[in-house]
């Protein structure tokens, strides 16, 4: 039994064809259309076909950036094609397989609990850097939706109450100090105020290039992932005084820094949250990379919509 | 059918009788025992003799504070008499009923959501801020835990990195801010730089007495619960971001401060919280006052120790 799990990001669409198991057993991929609607669900169409065509795949989940409630796709600032937009339906009525849709980090999360990291895990948070901060939480063995489905957005856990504006419309909110834009924003700065460093070079600054240049010694990158690894130690330690997890899970593209970001968030968190609390959370790296978006949502559609024809899974005990 | 509900305070031991439907059916309380375990338990052997004398009571709930995971107390920094005890072993053996300790605030959050201001609803927390601010968290209708058991403490969410420090080991914490001992500090700090107040009579200050002073117009008062309701504000924007719930239910002695206190919550709320979030979000003040946490003992006594003894209730639909 097989199923498609489609992952939406602003630069590709990714798609695998999932086992049961989580066993990842073919991939493709696309670039992906932020601003039109109907190229993007082509595109999905083509990318579910290719995946497909002869293993007879059940059903489609898909991770979709923004607020996704149990229906929509309600607010999606970085992908407009998808705001408002049933994307369920859609990709549904295009490819004549039944399809869910949810939150991509959500189904990072989901991907990371049940075939990553997170596995024999109960209850845990999931991580996901990149150009924002998206979060995943596992309570009890299931994924916690919420009154509307959006689920955990911990990016907008308020870090720095007088700090700058955030796409959420609020301010100093974790993501506004813990992302790709973050790190390249406070290299910028101190590039700007005459620091030395070799990304002095002119070429344009970027998350990745930091985390080369801080595993390669460079003095500014290896600060600039320490304070954002403090940031982050400070939102991880609201997520474990508020939610007492047994692990929170890290992965993302920013992440790929490892230890450069880890440790100094671990420091943090050892110094700040309530330690009854911090000694029952580990905090570790994500284990299926850039898979994990597809790997979730494939078996996400697996839960949901094998549920949904009639399948039971008994509610784990409280 | 009736149940014993006991909450455990600095000042008061409060108990009362509960029916199955929540109602009260007979209240008694005793002066509390903070540092010796014998006198308090044997306070707690009296108040249930005198609440269940000739009624039969099935089992007893016990709301305690501190760090109280599924077992025992594991940490209680104002109440040393409990510090690391198993209670509900000792309040079971004591009285030959069977008993059940949770932390108090989640307690009172049980008590809420079944007979108060969360009625009806499936995703909530509820805050009570008196000498602290402790939270309890119910998901899908269940009470949040956690993988200790020790559930949400809301009141070490970070609010200020570079603030005061906390009991908990940390700094900045909600509860340094949101809190009795905090309005009377930023009370006296004013009255200490000269400012006027009805307070400045020489009269220990006390939360309840600037509440009052406020309620009569006394401007440090008004602005002191203000400045205390927007820290509270920022508090609350974390949970709703995190945790997408349908209520906070805010409740404990220093809510009687009512609008003074939560209107200018509710602004910062509006002003931070990812709109579609907030919009989903009612901020209300609790409705069972200071019985709140030995209706929600009771009638989580009847839920946990029905269930042990063979009754089951189907966990709600996720």
């Amino acid at each position: 039994m097989a199923w498609i799990g489609i992952d939406i990001g602003g630069t590709f669409i990714k798609g695998g064809l999932v086992a049961d198991d989580g066993r990842v057993e073919r991939t493709a991929r696309r670039d992906s259309e932020r601003f039109d609607l109907t190229a993007l669900s082509a595109k999905i169409d083509d990318l579910v076909g290719e995946l497909g065509a002869d293993a007879g795949p059940r059903g489609i989940g898909v991770g979709a950036p923004g607020l996704v409630s149990n229906a929509s796709v309600d607010f999606a600032p970085n992908m407009p094609a998808l705001n408002g937009r049933d994307l369920a339906g859609i990709v549904g009525s295009r490819t004549g397989l039944p399809a869910v849709v949810r939150n991509d980090a959500d189904m990072n999360a989901w991907g990371e609990f049940l075939a990553g990291a997170g596995q024999g895990v109960t209850h845990m948070v999931c991580i996901t850097i990149g150009t924002g901060l998206g979060s995943g939480v596992i309570i009890d063995g299931k994924l916690h939706g919420g009154a509307s489905g959006y689920g955990a957005e911990a990016g907008h856990i308020v870090v720095d109450p007088d700090g700058g504006p955030c796409c959420c419309g609020g301010r100093g909110c974790l993501e506004t100090l813990v992302s790709a834009p973050a790190i390249v924003r406070r290299v910028e700065d101190a590039l700007g105020k005459g620091r030395r460093s070799v990304l002095a070079d002119g070429e344009a600054v970027t998350a990745k290039r930091v985390s080369e240049a801080a595993t390669g010694g460079d003095e500014l990158s290896v600060d600039t992932l320490s304070e954002t690894g403090r940031y982050l130690g400070i939102g991880l330690t609201t997520l474990i005084n508020v939610l007492n997890p047994e692990a929170i899970i890290v992965g993302g593209g920013v992440a790929a820094a490892g230890r450069l970001l880890l440790d100094p968030a671990r420091r943090e968190v050892d110094a700040r949250a309530y330690s009854r609390l911090s000694q029952a959370c580990r905090i570790v790296p994500a284990a299926l990379g850039s898979d994990a978006g597809m790997v979730g949502a494939a078996l996400f559609a697996m839960e949901y919509l094998g549920k949904a024809s009639g399948r039971r899974h008994p509610a784990p005990a409280g």
